[in-house]
């Protein structure tokens, strides 16, 4: 068993920040308290231990205390995209079943849609006055933790479009914790800035590993790059997560301006990161850090040693301790240099996907879809993320989801989705689309337009080609979606 | 499963330091290669899984290389004292069946004498040209342990004068590493001094914690305040563990100039410190840090929060988590403030002791039989350890087992054995005796001769003052030793 991390950090280290949102800040001693009132609130809402607790909340401190709430009451977490569009929420709050559907005054419209899916949802808005209200009533909070008890459940989106729901344990983001801590280092004085949504892996693992180490979470809605600028400048941010486009506008905001020595570590993840912008960092002295890390690992699980940065540059580095990784060539291990699929072993590993069978587990490997190699000495080179995945800004966008969202509509007779280089997203999303019949002057933005109403906005296609000739498919009819993406690629 | 730490090191960071000694280091790299030759000498010398390996060895490189390399054959370590008498040795070594004794040039001897008594007991000795010879056999090497395995036995003297051996588990040694990371931070460029004995939990600790976090330990043989110094001053020390008396030694022999901002911990261990002595530390700023630490639970249980230090001057801190600590006043928990003994549960707890019923446990609570008080906030004061242990320069002291000894000379009738408050050691051996006829001139020589062929050095009376009057007892003839303390107390 495992004691609640907050409440062992309220009475060892009780003055210190553990949460930053602006000009507030809240020590644990304050954070601790607001959990214990927020876990009453949502004990009077009916959510006992194993319920599922879903929550559509912006950046800031309310996801914060919510996240040690649902985690004192012995239930689980579901923080859902903001982003997502109607059906897709429903969809989720569908599968996942929660007890309660968490928002705040700027997420009730999504929630209020939402619900006509499922009118018998409850949902409890914490800009409601009512809600608010203290609440002395006597609630049993768990204060140790099994580490193989559900904490959160994460939705991505698969390679068959339909997104699935990954449980993490108790255990995953407390092993991934200690992982980091003996690779990057703890020191007392750190201050890890979010940036990335708290309803994604890389933010929420952030708010429990702050409070396991007893150091601040520095949280801001939304990224801005003066202000995470501002934030290592002025606010003694030591360690900042982001994935390479953050990066590069940083560095754009400033003109190439050194960082104080202060900031020790920017930790880069969301996929392989353009080496022009590694060698830029590098040559400005910035700590800049690849690592690799996936929803069903709580984040990072190889991450590269500090003294490694230029020596392996474009590398994920090594598996944090205890975690495995090795390559699956089909039918044998890759020898060094050799690409295949990545696989992961160790206690980050999550528990399985809801509702559906634990797939993705080989003898306890976790298949991750994902090409890399291994080098000689072991460092983990990440090639591709699985083929068909297109990664915009650090979102995860499977192009099967979007087929299936264009294919629904009676004008389109065949679409291919595939993502296209870009040099300030990564890359961007492309449909490529044969109409059923001679197309109207205004189809495009028509299909936009009809995607909006059913995909997340980072997924809605920046572009629709339309084109004459049939996609390419294999002999059984299936799409050849590397021969569309090279294809694609040449004509960009 | 745990990977095996230095293993995973010399490949993560095969560069660092992990070891320094005088002028010699070794990276991780080197320090695994040298622990898969000492893993093979063993093996050759028939040491496989779950085999006992005693050691007989002075601080330096090769005690390090040993405890790695038994961990790697799933063997266990036995550190047996270097100071332990002929007597005492022989029944250590009788009680843990070791499948091999290791020694050395200066520690052979003592291996010769322990031998008469176990004729059939394997000696390696690494002095020995013919040991040394490099082996390419094959060996099967276990780069993956069970945290439930047996790492270490450690012997600790008990209440009743028989040493027990201290099962230590692979677990016992991670959790330990992981919750001091937790409180103390974990710098990359942190070296952490070893001044105190390999073969005692404080020294073997820091092997395997620094083999963890892969930062370097140094070693240095015996403690020379001047030597600790040094290491602070000119080797980058950044955290040393040291007894009161030590600590004492320390400031003394540089005149208290300040220590340079690299130390940033001094770790303080073996009992109770001295007021005075913390109150010289804080007003010099020196980085002391407090703790409560036991064999039974791999080193550290308790230690104080650097920011704590003023503000709870005397107290050993918290429990590191996620290790729980609670004070039985015999039928009920004690209210904060009220004494009684201290209980801990919790990860870092020992697996028993060899040969034993698991009797010092109950429900999962390790007593300790250290009396303690939790102020409001839970921090641990400790008071005194076991009523009748003597904690002399680090070292514990049973009393039952030095009046055993000296029981056992003819001219003996009674005897009770307790500790003196001195300025240097923290406490020395005193021992009363009223004997069975009228004394010889020389019997205080005689007696001290006699304990010194049955003690470790460190245990036999500094005093022996003869008594005519009985010793203080109970009705039914128990030794009153809080009585008979106080009495001696007040004649120092």
């Amino acid at each position: 068993m495992l004691p609640d991390w907050l409440a062992h950090r309220a009475v060892t280290t009780p003055d210190r920040d553990a949460l930053v949102v602006g000009r507030r800040s809240w020590s644990f001693a304050a954070l601790d308290a607001a959990a214990t009132r927020a876990a009453r609130l949502l004990a009077r809402s009916g959510v006992g231990a194993g319920d599922r607790v879903a929550t559509l909340l912006p950046n800031g401190d309310r996801p914060v205390v919510l996240a040690h709430a649902v985690l004192r009451l012995g239930a689980t977490l579901v923080p859902l995209n903001t982003r997502l569009s109607d059906v897709e929420l429903a969809w989720q709050i569908g599968d996942a079943g929660p007890r309660l559907l968490v928002v705040e005054a700027r997420t009730a419209a999504l929630a209020y849609r939402a619900r006509r899916e499922r009118p018998d949802l409850a949902v409890a808005n914490l800009d409601d006055a009512s809600v608010d209200a203290d609440d002395k009533a006597a609630v049993a909070l768990h204060l140790e933790h099994d580490p193989a008890a559900i904490l959160a459940v994460l939705y991505t989106s698969g390679t068959s479009g339909t997104p699935k729901g990954a449980m993490l344990t108790v255990g995953n983001f407390w092993w991934s914790a200690v992982g980091s801590a003996l690779n990057l280092g703890r020191h007392a004085d750190d201050r890890w800035l979010a940036c990335l949504p708290l309803f994604h892996v890389g933010g929420l693992s952030i708010v429990f590993r702050t409070a396991i180490y007893g150091i601040a979470a520095v949280v801001q809605d939304g990224f801005d790059a003066d202000a995470v600028n501002r934030a290592i400048d002025d606010e003694r941010v030591t360690i900042v997560s982001v994935v390479a486009v953050m990066l590069q506008r940083m560095l754009d905001a400033r003109a190439s301006r050194p960082y104080p020595p202060s900031l020790r570590c920017v930790l880069l993840g969301g996929g392989p990161a353009p080496r022009p912008l590694l060698e830029r960092c590098a040559s400005l002295g910035i700590p800049v850090v690849q690592t690799y890390g996936l929803t069903e690992t709580a984040s990072q699980v190889a991450t590269l040693a500090p003294e490694d940065v230029l020596r392996k540059l474009g590398s994920a580095g090594r598996p944090l301790y205890p975690n495995e990784i090795r390559i699956d060539s089909g039918d044998h291990d890759a020898a060094p240099g050799e690409a295949g699929e990545i696989l992961v072993r160790g206690p980050v590993v999550m528990a399985g996907y809801v509702g559906r069978p634990n797939d993705a587990m080989t003898n306890g490997w976790l298949r991750t879809g994902d090409i890399g190699h291994l080098d000689a000495e072991g460092y983990l080179y990440v090639l591709d993320r699985r083929d068909d995945l297109i990664i915009t800004g650090g979102e995860n966008v499977y192009p099967a989801e979007v087929e299936a969202a264009l294919l629904a509509h009676p004008a389109v007779d065949e679409v291919g989705v595939v993502g296209v280089t870009d040099a300030v997203w990564g890359q961007r999303v492309v449909a490529i689309v044969r109409l059923a019949a001679t197309p109207d002057a205004d189809v495009v933005d028509m299909l936009r337009a009809h995607c909006r109403t059913r995909l997340a906005g980072y997924k809605v296609p920046s572009e629709i080609r339309i084109v004459d000739e049939p996609l390419p498919r294999t002999a059984s009819g299936k799409l050849k979606r590397a021969a569309l993406s090279s294809r694609e690629a040449s004509r960009t």
